[in-house]
């Protein structure tokens, strides 16, 4: 199994557009230590053919781009078999509507995912301008789904919330956040995906053993935009659980036996991101990466 | 007053994700005849300081970070002053949702068109975490609005159509697609916009005598798509009148007095975007310029 991080960034991506905190500013300058990041998305694939993208992110038409084992090999074509949303942020969904250019898409969804993005939005039908464009697969946490044959995917409950816009509307549900194993029949290793996770005590058990993990590196801290005056929630407001300090996730996975540890959807404030930096030095005495765009993992 | 090209290709983008047209594939080769773009939008400023999008692409956060002027000066901060939609296109609008971090936003449309993104749209929801994080001023063709000091708009209706996701529900309006035209009241210069027009004839009269025009390069022949295998819709099918022929918007713009004659929203499939083409060539003849990402033009 080969998995290729096509963005490593949490919403709004690095640099984001209307900051410049020290991060943004010192990357636009073009510093050495830190590298522009778009957002969150990974592909996986078991055979080198057949791609299943985790999540599709505003990002999703460059990062294709940036991927030539993603181009497309007749005129109208694409290696991308489905795409797996883990919950209905806009970051990880609104890439949906960038792939419509009459391309039959499969879509692996929980039914709270999927309705909150299927119902009540007009612009859904950009997606059904013919029968069978798009094709909704229900995924249902702790229930696993074969993805293509010797590829299968394991969605678990995690630790998130509502999407933005329907925290005033909707009612949470424990399937409005999974995250996924993603298992090669053939070898039998697993890759576990899990970008939003509000805490990492619940999950720990559920990880124990996998190959790889790309994990939820939002914030460093719980109060890291408040500090920097850059707005009044904290981590865990908005469903991150931080990564360093007792309470952080880096201190949750201390004893676990997991191959490779990877920290992505890194926030642009975060000062995991400058490699170098006292918090960078710390993820990796701890044994963790951070995940750059284009990072190819095997598992 | 300056005007910025952010994006110059039609929707989709060149390349476009899951396209192998000839065009597609000689740009992912690196050919020095063709330039990838990203899909069409416009900043325009009066004074340098105060700039304005003509459009909202999906592509609007890497058109952001490739354009320095419109980067933040302060922690959080932008020059965009405003975004002026001339339709609802997905492709003109969808980048809304990706400035949304906070940060108020005023988006100068019709009411159809405003209609028509913010009601029925969950999403939406999205701009509106905060009194007064989108406010929209309202647009009638034929009626000009101060969009800065020394910087007016004057809206026209277009012949275009509805959106593709509101076509089966919605109703049709002259107010469904507009053409701009902007003006330096220091100078008296003016600049035209009209990335979506089906028929040149009906606006010519209108853009007679402006300095710089930024007109619709789509399709250089009717039954583009069909020919190449890849769609059955013929230009007007999509109110994009094509740029050759006898009926093609190059003819109708033959006589008219326009200062400088720009094609862009040009589509993946037009052969004027490659360099030297016959078609090219046909289109620079006539006087006409091809539209390129990052293009600056001082009207």
């Amino acid at each position: 199994m080969r998995a290729r991080v096509l963005g490593s960034a949490a919403g709004g991506g690095f640099p984001q557009w209307n900051c410049a905190c020290p991060n943004c500013v010192e990357v636009r300058a073009g510093s050495a230590r830190l590298a522009a990041r778009t957002q969150d998305s990974v592909a996986v694939t078991a055979d080198g053919e057949a791609w299943f993208l985790l999540n599709a992110s505003p990002d999703v038409l460059r990062q294709i781009e940036a991927t030539p084992e993603l181009h497309p090999r007749r005129p109208r074509d694409t290696p991308i078999r489905g795409i797996v949303l883990t919950n209905g942020d806009l970051d990880h969904t609104l890439g949906l509507f960038l792939l419509r250019e009459s391309q039959p898409l499969i879509v692996y969804a929980t039914e709270a995912v999927w309705r909150g993005l299927a119902d009540g939005n007009a612009i859904f039908r950009t997606l059904e301008r013919f029968e069978g464009q798009v094709t909704w697969k229900k995924l249902v946490p702790g229930e696993s789904t074969e993805l293509a044959p010797g590829l299968t995917l394991l969605p678990f409950a995690a630790p998130g919330k509502l999407p933005v816009h329907l925290m005033r509307t909707g009612k949470p549900s424990p399937e409005d956040n999974v995250g996924l194993i993603l298992r090669d029949s053939a070898s039998g290793r697993r890759l576990a995906y899990a970008t939003a996770c509000a805490s990492a005590a619940p999950v720990v058990g559920r990880l124990e053993g996998v190959d790889v993990l790309l994990f939820d590196g939002t914030f460093w801290s719980e109060d890291e935009l408040v500090r920097l005056g850059l707005g009044t929630s904290r981590a865990r407001d908005m469903a991150h659980a931080p990564v360093g300090g007792q309470s952080g996730t880096m201190f949750a996975f201390e004893s676990a036996r997991i191959g490779r540890k990877i920290y992505t959807h890194v926030n642009n404030t975060n000062p995991i991101l400058a490699v170098g930096s006292p918090e960078r030095r710390e993820v990796e005495r701890a044994g963790w990466e951070v995940a750059t765009d284009g990072m190819e993992v095997v598992a």
